[in-house]
Order: C-alpha cells, then sequence, then structure tokens
C-alpha cells in the first residue's frame, strides 16, 4: 500500500479536485455562452482511430495493447479522431454548423520528464460544417472569453494569429521555392527557440539564399497585416487575399470583444500538419509557461479520416499548463461548497435523533449540513464544526435540561453571534432565509 | 470509419451526454448536502490493486497490460482500493470520519452480452472512521435521498437491508452449524430467483435439516425486526443484540426522512465477501431492473489492505440501470442549456460586424447567444434560429434600410411577440431583466 499512482498519473484529493472543477466550470460556462455543446467519447478507442490519423509513428506513444477479444486498442492520446468519427457517423442528420465541445481526459506514455505528466484533461472545441472567417473568429474568441472569465486580461495573455496558406504566400514572394517551403516551415515553428545563426544555417540548407532569409526575419517580426505588408513592399494578388482574409479575421475578433488579445505572428506554425488555414497559439504573456491553448482550420482531415467531407476548426486547452498560469497569478479557485449547518446536540442518542430530524429538514431545503455521527460532548461537536469549515451551527435543545431548554440556537461560527428559535421549523426558516439572501 | 465505438462503449452525443450530465448534477447536488466531498484517481492503475483485494482470477475481468515501462496496469473496474490507497496515504492528516464521493467511469472486459456494456459511470459515496450505525443510517438515507431528488418515491423504490452478523446469529440460533454458513449464504444470495425445491436441496447439502430449513425460510420473510423476532420465537442474546441495532438503525433512517423507502431483507447477501455489518441494496419496487445502488459497512478491508486501520462503509450507483429506470418512468431529464438568443441581421459583411458586436456584450453578461456564422438571408437566420432551439431572437438594425430604420427587434420565438429599442444596450438591459425574472 505504500504504492501510489502510476508515474505520470495525478491523483485528487479534495483540493485538487476543487480546482479541476473550478477549471471545468468556467469551459463548461464560457462554453455555453458561445452555444457549444457537450459531448463524450470512450476513453478507450480502436488504435487504428489514431494510426489512420498520425501513422505507426504514434504507437510509440500510446497506452495500446489487444485486449481479451483480440482487438487493438488505445487509450485515447487525442479528441479529434474520436469526434470526426462521431460526426461522420451523422453528419446529416447533425445541425450545421455543428457546434460542440468535451473535456476527455487524454492519455500519453511520454518518455517521463521531471514532472510531465501521462494524463491531462483537455477542453476540445470545434465547429463542423463552416467556412466562413467568422467561424475562426468565433472560435479563438470563446477561447480568450474563457481566459477573461478566469481573470486573465491581455496584460496576462497574448493570442498569437498566423494562416500557413499566408506564410506560403509570403515565401513564394520573397523567392522560396515551393518545395523548399516545409523545410522552411520547420525552421521557423523553432525560430524562438533557436540562436539566429542556426536557423540561418537551416535556412540556407533549405536552399534560402541570404536576401529572402533577411526579409524573413523581417517579416516574422510583423504583429499587424499593416506591418507586414509594409515589410513586404510589393504584395501580390496571392498575399492581398490572404491578408485581407486574416484582416477581416482580426476585425472581427475585435467585434467579439477580444481583440485587445489578438497579434499576427507568422512563426506560428504549429506542429501538426493537418492545419488548412488560420491557427493560433494562447501563451502567458511572459513567456514562463508553455502554450496554454492552441488550434486551428483543418479543413481537410474528417474527409482524409473517411468521414464527412466537412470543413472544420478547433483548439485544445489542457488543464495543466493553465492551472500553473492560474496558480502563479493567484487566480486559482476551488469549486467546492462548503458546509452551510453543522447540527450539535447532548450526549445521548435522543439527542443524536433530535439532531438527525433536524439536519434531513434542513438538507430538504437543500442546504449542506453534517453532525457528528455518534453522540458525544458538546465541546467535541463545536471543535469538528469549526474544523470542517461550518459557516453555522445549530444546537438541538439538549435531553439533559443543563444547558438549553426547548429553545434551539443558531451560532455564527465566524462572528459568535446566536440567536434563539422556538422550534426546528422557526431554525429551517431562519436559515434558509439567510441562504436566499445571498 | 464506417468503424464506430469498441462493444460495450458509449459514444455521449449530446442529448445523451446531457443526460449524463443530469444524472451527474442530482449526485453532486445531494452528495453535497450531505457534506460528502468529491474526489478522483486515475483510472489506470497498477493490476497489483485489484489482484491484492480480489486474487487473481479477476484479470480475466480487467483490461489489463504492460505498459511500455514493463508496469503491470489496468483500467480501474472499481473505486474502492483507489480510494483505499488515497485514504490510507493520508490517513492521519484527513479529517474524520473522511466523508468522500466520486464518480469515476469503470471498465470490465465482460464476456458480451445482449447490451452488457463493458464500461459506466459509478457515484462511489463512502464514509471513512465511524463505526457508530448513525454512519450506516446516514449512508443509506444519502442513496434515498438521491432517488426522491430524482423524483422516485418509496412506490418506485424499495431499500433492502440486512446484516450478516444478524443472520450468522440466526443461523446458529435455528441450529445450522457455523461450518455451514457460507454455503448457505450462497444459497440465500440466490433464493430468490431459485425454485424452492433447489434451495432446499442445496440447503440440506450444506447440512441442514428439514425443520431449520422451514424455519429458514420463514425467516427470510420477514420485513421488520418485530417480525423477525416474533418468526425466531426464542432469542438469545447474541440475535438480541444484533436486532437491538438494526432496529436503532431503522430508527435513524427514519429520523433522516427516509424510513418510507427502507425494509429488512435478511436474503439481502451481497456479493462481496468483505462486507462486516448492515448491508443494503436499492431496487425499483416493480422488480424489472437489477439493483440500483449498493453498499454496506467493511470496516477490515482497509487495514485487510496494508493501509489505514479505519472503520469503513459506502455504496455504489452506477449510470445505467439507473438511467433505464428513469427513462423507463418517464423521469429522465437533459441537464442541457437552451440558447437565450439568436442574434440576426443582414446579408453584408457590416451587418455581420453589427451582429457580433451585440453578440459579445450579451454574452459578456452570460447570455447563451448564437448567430449565423456567414452573412445570408435573414429569412434563413430566423429558420436556423427556431431549428436550433433558440427561446428569441433579436434583430440588428439592417444596413440597407430596407426593413428596420435605426431599431433594434426583440422577437419571441415561441409567442411571436416583439418589441423594438432603441440601440444595442437597451437590447442588453432587456434580454438581461428578462433572465433575472426567472
Amino acid at each position: 500500500m505504500a504504492q501510489g499512482a502510476l508515474p505520470g498519473f495525478r491523483d485528487f484529493y479534495p483540493q485538487e479536485l476543487a480546482e479541476r472543477a473550478y477549471i471545468m466550470s468556467v469551459w463548461r460556462e464560457v462554453a455555453s455562452r458561445y452555444a457549444f455543446v457537450e459531448y463524450d467519447g470512450p476513453p478507450l478507442e480502436p488504435l487504428e482511430l489514431y494510426t489512420r490519423k498520425s501513422g505507426e509513428e504514434i504507437v510509440g506513444q500510446l497506452y495500446n495493447f489487444e485486449d481479451k477479444g483480440g482487438r487493438q486498442v488505445a487509450l485515447r492520446p487525442e479528441m479529434t479522431p474520436t469526434v470526426a468519427r462521431m460526426v461522420g457517423a451523422r453528419a446529416n442528420a447533425l445541425r450545421k454548423p455543428v457546434r460542440w465541445f468535451s473535456i476527455p481526459q487524454l492519455f500519453r506514455y511520454e518518455r517521463q520528464q521531471k514532472g510531465r505528466l501521462r494524463e491531462h484533461y483537455q477542453l476540445n472545441v470545434d465547429i463542423f460544417g463552416e467556412a466562413s472567417v467568422a467561424a475562426d473568429a468565433e472560435l479563438i474568441a470563446a477561447s480568450l472569453d474563457m481566459m477573461r472569465a478566469f481573470g486573465l486580461g491581455p496584460e496576462d495573455v497574448r493570442a498569437r494569429v498566423s494562416d500557413r496558406r499566408l506564410l506560403r504566400a509570403v515565401l513564394t514572394t520573397i523567392g522560396a521555392a515551393e518545395d523548399s517551403h516545409e523545410a522552411v516551415f520547420a525552421v521557423i515553428d523553432k525560430v524562438e527557440r533557436t540562436p539566429r545563426a542556426v536557423s540561418e544555417e537551416k535556412l540556407r540548407a533549405a536552399g534560402l539564399d541570404d536576401a529572402p532569409i533577411g526579409k524573413l526575419f523581417e517579416l516574422l517580426r510583423a504583429r499587424t497585416p499593416a506591418a507586414l505588408r509594409e515589410a513586404l513592399g510589393k504584395v501580390d494578388r496571392g498575399v492581398e487575399e490572404r491578408i485581407a482574409e486574416m484582416e477581416q479575421y482580426l476585425d472581427f475578433t475585435a467585434r467579439l470583444g477580444v481583440g485587445e488579445y489578438v497579434q499576427l505572428d507568422l512563426t506560428i506554425v504549429r506542429g501538426l500538419a493537418y492545419y488548412t488555414g488560420i491557427v493560433f497559439e494562447l501563451f502567458d504573456a511572459k513567456g514562463e509557461f508553455r502554450a496554454i491553448a492552441g488550434g486551428g482550420r483543418y479543413d481537410t482531415l474528417l474527409a482524409s479520416l473517411g468521414g464527412a467531407d466537412l470543413p472544420a476548426l478547433g483548439f485544445g486547452m489542457g488543464d495543466v499548463v493553465l492551472g500553473e498560469l492560474l496558480r502563479a497569478r493567484g487566480l486559482m479557485k476551488a469549486a467546492a461548497r462548503p458546509i452551510d449547518v453543522w447540527v450539535a446536540g447532548g450526549e445521548r442518542t435522543v439527542d443524536l435523533q433530535k439532531v438527525m430530524t433536524l439536519a434531513a429538514a434542513l438538507r430538504a431545503e437543500g442546504l449542506a449540513v453534517e453532525y457528528s455521527l455518534k453522540p458525544q460532548q458538546i465541546a467535541k461537536q463545536f471543535k469538528a464544526a469549526s474544523t470542517a469549515g461550518a459557516k453555522r451551527a445549530v444546537v438541538v435543545p439538549l435531553s439533559t435540561e443543563a444547558v438549553g431548554g426547548t429553545e434551539y440556537t443558531i451560532r455564527d461560527l465566524d462572528t459568535g453571534e446566536q440567536t434563539k428559535h422556538p422550534d426546528a421549523s422557526a431554525v429551517v426558516r431562519a436559515l434558509v432565509a439567510i441562504r436566499d439572501e445571498r
């Protein structure tokens, strides 16, 4: 029994559970405001669901095995294949656009790094069946309104947006041949964490000359479409189309009230090859943590998985980095319900019966009630009430008559203030009134 | 992609998710009233955690495998070993009694029977560190208050309670030798589903004579302690002690407001060998479904697992049988949040911008808002609002002037009633006022 949870897996004691519940409650609340509805799938899926999307290489990172029926199965490492399967199965029946979210626990067998988890909860928000850039704006707005709901403003969190089509057009404009683009993306993806000389060396290896390399670094510093236009100098039609769409996207995010968070940043490539349009990532503004969330448009993925041919976009936001950030900023809360009332009584069974009767009446009104489950000294009961963090205690009339007579006493355990009440009904009325005042 | 979820695993589309969320919300609400706090553990645990409690035989029913680090692991088939581990690790620090609940998804590789699931969600409610029979009453009361919160009264659900110690004392009284008890328990456990002649044959094989067998069947029909006393005739001290405790338990359940649900029933044995005291099961009164919930006292289990030596009791309640019963009784609800407002506008981008601005203002007030993510005919937008089940639509002033002028219109989509408002702020105020009225 010395043994704990498996390495990389978390136990959620009540405090940690309450923090997890807080994060999930904010996710659900904001998702609902944006009219996203919740779904879920199985945590165990056919292995093939993941290899079809990500190739056989993914297997090395999975919790996969053969079940007792000879099926190759895996704990889900991500939600997209599941939701693609579910949407595909009912593509015709579902109202479009499909606006769904889910909060699955996901599993990856990562080589254990210090403190690296092998499971986490990840909010997944997706829109299926809408190609308009307004959908892209709606999606990032939902992610940023979540930041705001957690108390994280534009000074805490930045959204960096890009568009691989725009980046391609820009690369073409500065003279990078098409067959160099994938290699250039790989360099750009790591450019922030790489010394410039190393990046330049790799870009040269990809076939770029010194002039376009210099230009590229200039372009990557652009934080608005206007700055990008200016840095480019000449803008051909392919680029202009993409810049105009980016401008509309940014305008829409401003209309949706989250413009202050958002900036253009062509260094955002996102590792995943399946993105087809605008992509974004959320970071803490101080750059202390890994990305908080990320996503974008993946219009061709569903069809390529053999499902519905629907345009699609989505983002994921995990509970771990977000939780670290909230704690670091003093913004973590716990969604735990306090005990409203502790009912106390005398030391005899008849006292306990009276306590139970009152507890039942209070619970029937929806109050959270605890009491000592065995007769004990009233001083001990008060101590227990206080340790439990109860807001109020009620003392039922003691059978011994020594203290209380026939009256009930309500005591505020913060202020010590006491009120007397003639019977149990009066106590219930008084405590319900206090609850409803709030 | 034709492939669906694995056999025995459920996809939760929004409707099914909303029903699952409803069940969980009632569980959480009532558990909170009883001052139980939520915890959770990992869905994947060391295999040994289960074999230590249940022996190697359990492995045949598990989703178990070797992970990439060579660890023998299993998807959790039950929560008790996890909670025993967690309580054991902090036994000294935790406030006693520990009152915890959890809603884990559990997994068993059952030989597939028609419609039999391989996963389900199970509410687990436990009390650790309290030997008093009041704790037993508190526990069953919580389970029955949940029934009540679902709308299930004593005419819908019955709680059948027994006590293996009482049953042992009764068997001794009627002359069944101690070494026959386990065999007799096994017969009693199945007595309701077995022809009487078959049960009698097995009891004879266990060493009972005809007279005690006849007496036993009489005793098993007793539904109150008084009836049991009467059927027994002579009651020695060992039996009397147990009957008195059962009477106190039943009295406590009545004080706690759930007495009408509860009856003595010595046929409730519960398969699990680790129960040490009062046990109970909840059934639908018509006997159409499998047990809704079951549990009892298991005072020695934690110590036997190598953890804390704490008295313990708990129950489990799954989502599947409960869901079937709620559906059959017309009591299933869906915890889905409707769309409060659909914002509609004209067919141009400038109209969509106005729609977005109002949507953002309404969402900032916590309202659930959707709108068409691309400019389209207003008739189509109204149709979409109606299909989405939105309660109200707001039309922003159209850029074309053809219809609306500068006024905003709120339309109740049920009644068709319309009101006009001079600007967006007035719309927000009006809709917030409607929301707050409820």
